[in-house]
């Protein structure tokens, strides 16, 4: 079993902070679970344009209020404590944060940890073995 | 883009009840994430004895205090909101609820929503397909 708290992830230099969001790596590919789980907490006003063209990804609102438009659609949605989205089309998208929200996250094919944000908002598939 | 609120993962009837908690299946197998994604209410004092010999699952607390022990080890962790556990090992557990706490779980392979737990904490696999 792996167990491991907010602090022990931190201090295994597992949580990345960048331009709007702060991301908490608790389960990346190394550990074999088929997934990644993340925790990543967006800033307050921040608004982020992504897109994952290597990765599903699954986001659950824990804490805080906040807006994911589709840029495929244009469709918006109002995301508050209990909300989940799916990309399960590698959906180009905006998440902008009314407030600070606290996410939950799972990406299939696992993230290593090592991705960048590339140019197009996507992360390239790294291969850590 | 799948979106989905707590009202209406209750309205698809994807909230399931039983003795100690209540899961509300956010994510299922039909889904096409190659994960399910549950959101779990462990209720104040339940102890609950649990075996996934087919499925790997992680699971986040976000808020509540709890116990983990593994079965197979006899060690026992200390739950806390930020802590995650992973069964990397379909390791066979106890899980306790100090308090009432909200787990947020992921499976995999996904679960369809049809599974039964089994005389021996486990979940079957079960093809919908």
């Amino acid at each position: 079993m792996i167990v491991r708290t907010l602090e022990e992830v931190q201090a295994a230099g597992n949580e990345v902070k960048s331009d709007g969001w702060i991301s908490r790596r608790y389960l990346l590919k190394k550990d074999g679970m088929g997934f990644s789980f993340h925790e990543t907490i967006i800033e307050e006003g921040a608004k982020l344009e992504m897109h994952y063209k290597n990765h599903l990804e699954s986001v659950y609102c824990a804490k805080g209020e906040g807006k994911i438009t589709s840029l495929a659609t244009g469709e918006s949605w109002e995301i508050k404590p209990g909300t989940m989205y799916a990309l399960n089309e590698n959906d180009h998208h905006i998440l902008e944060g009314y407030t600070e929200m606290t996410m939950l996250c799972v990406f299939n094919p696992p993230v290593t940890g090592q991705e960048k944000h590339q140019a197009d908002g996507s992360y390239a598939l790294v291969e850590d073995e």
